[in-house]
């Protein structure tokens, strides 16, 4: 396989995992083979955890120890927590959550240890932390408090509970879970790709979230879904019939080559299954809100992509009006893609180093040759 | 190229650079096309971080300008400055830089921007830093304040004088100097292929370099260095003759099937280029010290090895002794590398961003297959 080199490792197959699976001919994602539409709505995020960080679906007794496991782990290291207001002011939020998490290393009893307990430990204490550091977060860039979690309620419904300061509506907390269900893991995408990578050279597991979590804040991977909200946002601030306004503005920064957000993937060739039931929440959640609107330019936009250029919205291009109509903060869409994904970064941490090989590739090189250093003195 | 999984991508073209060139049999590697061995003792760190980052060898004018903005660069931005103490109390040496950088995207202004002015600037902002993180870590883990840097300094001479509290011998910043040029660039070693896959998704330079030291904490890569020396101490303070130790105790570790630390490379069929340098530099420190012990001992390890299983030491091995000999503790190795491979982090970000494709790769599933998700109430 050597010489020819392949831009962006495209078709190269980079690892052998046994937690996802993406057909992409027929739009079809499955954890540990399971069929992501039966679980969209059936499986809890908890559930889902379970099963990508522990291998199997989990009976009664195993989920209730790890409910138990995700509380007590829920509380925030003591360094994270005591600079949570220093940087809640002045980091954005995808930089707080990798500064937050790298401290938090510092609160983890099992913080260097590569063993398959440990790992299993701080995948879950992760997994309970990231959508605490978020709501932490946005309570403290507003001076205010963080809400008491209910330990009778669901990550989701904690999250939204946290953010917000009010228990949300089982329906919400229910759309919500669905979400972190439909986020939780996807192969080999470019975050889960650089924690394997770090992993690799046998670095400990908060160092590849961390990782992660850099990586995932771009905009061509995870900032994409907040990017889809604030183009929403401008072409309705912009006045006149929004449905129009897409319209229009889609065909216009089409024909000068202008890539728009939320559309189309490396993977799949025709819908994304995901993007099948964010689109059927959103319509439910733009009807109970009374305000449709963006929910109907979503779909305006989504028929001009299709006919001009065959594409086909991606996860993201949903997933921001979901989250819009949940109440979330634009700015805080790509952290909540952070709070869902932590479910298959750590598991892909825990494989990495079960069956770990330096992940180290070549380059090929197109620079100067046969240069001569010539001494300051001389130059 | 799809179907066929390449385990650790060995082999695998991965990017094209103009960063750094290996070649394996031969033993060289090369700089933009100089050759290292043509750069030790004769270039300086500061010369060949330009060299990397702006892609020429400075003139006279353009030296003195870069360590102008290397100098105006130093100052920590005021959260990493202010969390330091905490950090250096409660996080291992490249778990505090990992937070300490992640951290300091807050007093960078040009934090969120990647266009190529700003992306070179933070380079000249994050390689000035590197150095001046670890000296402050250390002296703040000691209750001390950090030394003031000399302005008519090296980065090199300035790192040992805050390290130590004393200005160095100049035969001595001039052989630390020569480490840092050694290490400065290696291809797409793990923690530098890590940087670019963050970077790739257009993520900013803050996001691949936390990446990239997280990465190189791993013991399968950065983490080396330490371990070598960790080793050489164990076998020392066991007592008996040191040279005897070490060959009956490596000769049993190779008789067990054990890896030791500082040996072979993925890249190189013949010895590594900067451990032959390194060699010469650990011996003259080990004669002016009046202790050749460890030296010796590395010597001895060498032979060993070579005879057993026809391994070369790699750049870890005699780094570790050179390091020892400069008075850096132990545990501060791996963080020196960091500060060396700043300078190549950065500029594949430059690289990266200025021909951007995401890196995404496939995955082999390899898990079950069919599974039917049956309710909790039913399972």
């Amino acid at each position: 396989m050597a010489g020819e080199p392949s831009r962006g490792l495209a078709d190269v197959v980079a690892a052998s995992t046994a937690l996802s699976d993406i057909d992409g001919r027929a739009g079809l994602l499955f954890y540990r083979g399971y069929d992501i539409n039966d679980l969209a709505g059936q499986a809890s995020f908890e559930e889902i955890a379970y099963l990508l960080q522990r291998g199997t679906a989990p009976d009664r007794g195993e989920l209730d120890g790890y409910r138990a496991e995700l509380a007590a782990g829920r509380t925030l290291g003591a360094l994270a927590a005591a600079d949570l207001p220093a940087i809640a002011r002045q980091q954005r939020p995808m930089a707080a959550l990798r500064s937050l998490v790298s401290l938090g290393s510092a609160g983890d009893p099992d913080a260097e240890s590569n063993e398959p307990a440990a790992n299993l430990r701080k995948a879950a204490r992760l997994t309970a932390q990231q959508p605490v550091l978020i709501a932490a977060y946005h309570a403290a860039r507003q001076g205010k408090g963080l809400a008491e979690a209910d330990p009778g309620l669901s990550i989701a419904a904690n999250f939204l509970l946290q953010l917000t300061g009010d228990k949300p509506a089982d329906r919400a907390a229910e759309i919500f879970d669905t979400c972190l269900v439909l986020h939780a893991d996807h192969t080999m995408n470019a975050s889960t790709f650089a924690a394997r990578v770090c992993a690799a050279t046998l670095a400990d597991m908060h160092s590849a979230i961390v990782a992660a979590l850099g990586t995932l804040s771009g905009p061509l991977h995870g900032g994409a879904n907040e990017q889809v909200m604030l183009g929403l946002e401008r072409i309705r601030q912009s006045g006149g019939d929004p449905l129009e306004a897409v319209s229009s503005q889609v065909r216009r920064r089409l024909a000068h080559g202008e890539k728009i957000m939320g559309f189309g993937h490396r993977v799949y060739k025709t819908e994304d299954p995901r993007a099948t039931h964010l689109r059927r929440m959103s319509a439910e959640l733009a009807a109970a809100s009374g305000d449709d609107t963006f929910y109907l330019m979503s779909r305006r936009m989504e028929e001009v992509v299709l006919e001009e250029k065959g594409l086909y919205p991606n996860v993201d291009f949903f997933a921001a009006t979901v989250y819009h109509y949940l109440g979330i903060p634009t700015d805080l869409f790509t952290p909540v893609f952070s709070a869902s994904r932590m479910a298959g970064w750590t598991a892909h941490v825990i494989e990495q180093h079960a069956d770990n090989r330096l992940i180290r590739p070549d380059s090929e090189y197109i620079g100067e040759r046969g240069q001569r250093w010539v001494p300051m003195d001389a130059r």
